[in-house]
């Protein structure tokens, strides 16, 4: 596959989806073919996954069926839309992909699932597929916070499942992402989110085309 | 656990509703408290992931998506319906679980996922937990198919996915049910589902008391 994935992660209002625009809009003008995407929901049935899993009572599933739906949708999106376009010499952007599940699940909740158990996932789901670059959006989560609960007011179908866990959660979430990019540093650059958009898209980019070229 | 699970298997009808149902109806004469459940779908959020399964482009999924669908969903129904209710003393009839996914996934199918993975699913989602008993409904394919087609034809909403199949699959799909009671004899027993419903309902009974004592 000769096309490159690039993932970006990081907890709620960081600013994921705003970045992943603007980049794929910037590789778009430098003539890179780029798809646009996200987890979970990067396909029609992902997006039926996805409203299963962040609607509704927040602890209606256990952590390894969440994690296996989680799973699923990520197995869908490589096999129908990401390996596609790799193929094809295409770019892929996504908002979101494993290491949310793992910082989510493992950190964010204080391991209620064992890190054997997700890392077996992951080898059914993507064998030794890794993305190629992943931009972690730090800030501090109370600055996200905001940033989120203040987009939600003026949106309809509120995805707000994980803002109202407890701050606790939210610090533990900050260092899962942490330690991931430690332990898996030729694969993940941390970037200070906590900046205004243009700031934080020019490092995006100054990242992106150090590490794999534009 | 004190209560028991019993599971029902068996390809297109084969009439394993109908005789899971007479069974539970059995069972609360004699005192126990039954729950009569089904895979995939035993839970409302199964029952949107069984939608998600049955009906649609039957080839919208790859084999581990596909899988990892129906184990998120067995891991569900253990979860929150048949373990509570086997630690409450009660008995748990479903109309089918792991060995259908296992029969169709990779007996049908001619081994498009791999038996290694089916079994590191099965590990993750249940551990060594296993049904108590396995009643396999045994007849020739064409004798099922004809009661599955004649049965959809007055539903509304046909879930007719492995019935579209061709007859290779289905006789496939036997061998591997009969494989399955082959290998596991202490808790699978084949029945021959090809005669009236009364007939196959005593027998059922029997085997029940047989090995479980009621």
């Amino acid at each position: 596959m000769s096309g490159r994935f690039i993932t970006l992660e990081g907890g709620e209002g960081c600013g994921k989806s705003t970045q992943a625009k603007l980049l794929a809009a910037y590789l778009q003008t430098k003539g890179i073919e780029t798809i646009l995407s996200k987890e979970p929901g990067g396909t029609p049935e992902g997006l039926i996954l996805r409203q299963l899993l962040v609607t509704g009572d927040k602890d209606k599933f256990d952590a390894v069926t969440e994690c296996l739906l989680y799973y699923a949708d990520r197995r869908h999106h490589l096999t129908k839309v990401v390996w596609p376009a790799m193929a094809d010499n295409k770019w892929v952007i996504s908002d979101r992909y494993a290491d949310s599940t793992e910082a989510y699940q493992y950190y964010g909740y204080n391991k209620r699932i064992d890190f054997a158990t997700l890392k077996n996932m992951y080898q059914i789901v993507a064998g030794d597929f890794k993305p190629d670059l992943t931009l972690i959006l730090d800030m501090a989560p109370e600055v996200g916070m905001q940033r989120s609960f203040a987009k939600a007011a003026g949106m309809e179908n509120k995805e707000l499942r994980f803002e109202s866990r407890q701050m606790e959660f939210h610090n533990n979430l900050r260092q899962g992402f942490l330690e991931i990019a430690k332990r898996e540093p030729e694969r993940c650059v941390v970037v200070n989110a906590d900046t205004d958009i243009e700031t934080l898209h020019a490092k995006i980019v100054q990242i992106v085309n150090e590490r794999l070229g534009i």
